[in-house]
């Protein structure tokens, strides 16, 4: 159990760890937030960069925590994990960019053993990382994927784990994605640990070269006041979603974590304006159909997803 | 029980033109948006007011709503109802004032009434009314709960609730209620309809009592960006309130209301700091201990809560 989870935290910490100092170096001005919390239940290292020159707020949290008895949050998914102890480890970032041409991403990976009373040790992982534009470039999109695409090859969980994350990221009130997807994954197990752990490293490994492009050559791209407006109000959309359907924020404030922690997802400034539908035919209008799920990579040379 | 029905929308309705009146001569500038919207299951009469002089948004909403069987939301707590038919009409609304030295508000009131496969229909009403200051004028406080005591003194309902409201609106995970409070009741028949109905009436009343003077008295007080700002980042915790935790925000979500009319309760701007704590001995300091639940009329003259 312990050199499990002592590879998956020491591969999890130093991925903070370069997210960070490539974000960092990508604001070129902001520098995170770096203390360390030990908590009730274990450590959190939650990592905040606000107001940058080009990220308006990044939170890179990593955090692992264990209990003598497992949430029940948990072992509705696993009853055979009733009264097991358990431990995990996880990052969690989110990037709000300033410019709105630049998109917001998000990303979690997360190893969880449980020691049920009798038996073997239970495993598995989770996570993914998605993408929401506000101004759509087909061209970072099908980066996105075909990054996404390329690091889940060698495991062929491309295409399910592109659908899980379609389904994932929907606000069911608004009937529209949350943005244009990316992946995402749970009770993970693969062909063992070795190969389990490998895809994990495959995809955080693929986190930044997968946004880091678009950030860099979005960050600057002219806007005015009409942009930043539309960006703040579609903010909205993700405080939503962050609220009234993840699992990991609702999880996390009902195991009484950290509410800054777990709160610094939400963007630092966001609208709601009563029922302002985009003119018809505008870039601003168009968002709603482009985030409908799709196969961003139907039309790359050479690429079946 | 079409005559009961009847009655209360005569009466809700009322309501709604009374409040949109006075809050449209207490900005004394801007208007509701006054569109009528037929639903699937009923009629929706939001009204919102935008970017007023004084008032940054006030949704007054009304609705009325009925079906085949009653949403398992509802049958959950009542399950003696499954498979009843229902009708429903209800008053909600909001008003978030520009003036940081203005509290914001909620009220509603809503009447249910179900006819079971077998039997007589069952009735109720709920709603209540509650108040969140950003700055605390300790004679607000005082005014808004003596205001709500004597509309509840004929009936002896203040102390019950009074102690729901505090209950009802608290953040579980920041450990903070979410202003001062004011009534909160469901499920009420008290004894009888006309009782009831008495009750509801006694309360609907009295929120333009309770709520337009201090309105018009914090109006006008000076504020600079310091109030702003911290404004803007309470109304983060409404926000998280409203969307974390409100079950008419998320029933209504679930069973597919317009999103608009729902979500007009939300602030027009909003900003959430990482981990920004006020300084020690400041009123933005204090506002935390103040909203703690407490008898509020202790003090006044002549009068028990």
């Amino acid at each position: 159990m312990d050199n499990k989870l002592a590879s998956v935290r020491g591969y999890l910490t130093d991925l903070q760890d370069r997210i960070c100092a490539a974000l960092t170096e990508e604001d070129g001005e902001a520098v995170f937030d770096a203390r360390v919390f030990e908590q009730r239940r274990g450590t959190a290292r939650p990592r905040v960069l606000s107001d940058g020159a080009h990220i308006e707020r990044a939170a890179v949290n990593y955090s692992h925590t264990g209990g003598a008895e497992m949430p029940a949050a948990a072992t509705a998914r696993h009853p055979n994990l009733h009264g097991a102890s358990f431990k995990a480890a996880s990052i969690s970032l989110i990037v709000h960019p300033r410019n709105p041409y630049a998109p917001t991403t998000h990303a979690n990976f997360r190893f969880f053993i449980a020691q049920p009373l009798e038996g073997e040790p239970v495993w598995w992982f989770g996570g993914g990382f998605d993408l929401t534009p506000y101004y759509l470039f087909e061209e970072d999109a099908v980066h996105w994927h075909q990054t996404a695409h390329d690091a889940c090859e060698p495991f062929g969980v491309y295409s399910e784990f592109k659908k899980r994350c379609d389904e994932y990221f929907y606000l069911k009130h608004r009937r529209e994605a949350r943005g244009i997807g990316g992946l995402f994954f749970d009770d993970h197990t693969g062909e063992g640990f070795d190969d389990a752990f490998s895809l994990v490293r495959a995809l955080g490994d693929s986190f930044l070269p997968a946004y880091r492009p678009i950030l860099a050559r979005r960050k600057d791209h002219p806007y005015g006041e009409r942009e930043r407006a539309f960006q703040l109000q579609r903010r909205g959309r993700y405080v939503e979603f962050n609220l009234l359907y993840d699992r990991g924020t609702r999880f996390g404030l009902e195991l009484g974590g950290r509410p800054e922690s777990i709160l610094a997802s939400l963007p630092p400034l966001v609208t709601w304006r009563y029922d302002e539908t985009p003119e018809p035919g505008t870039p601003e209008a168009r968002l709603s159909e482009q985030l409908q799920p799709r196969d961003w990579l139907a039309n790359a040379s050479g690429e079946a997803s």
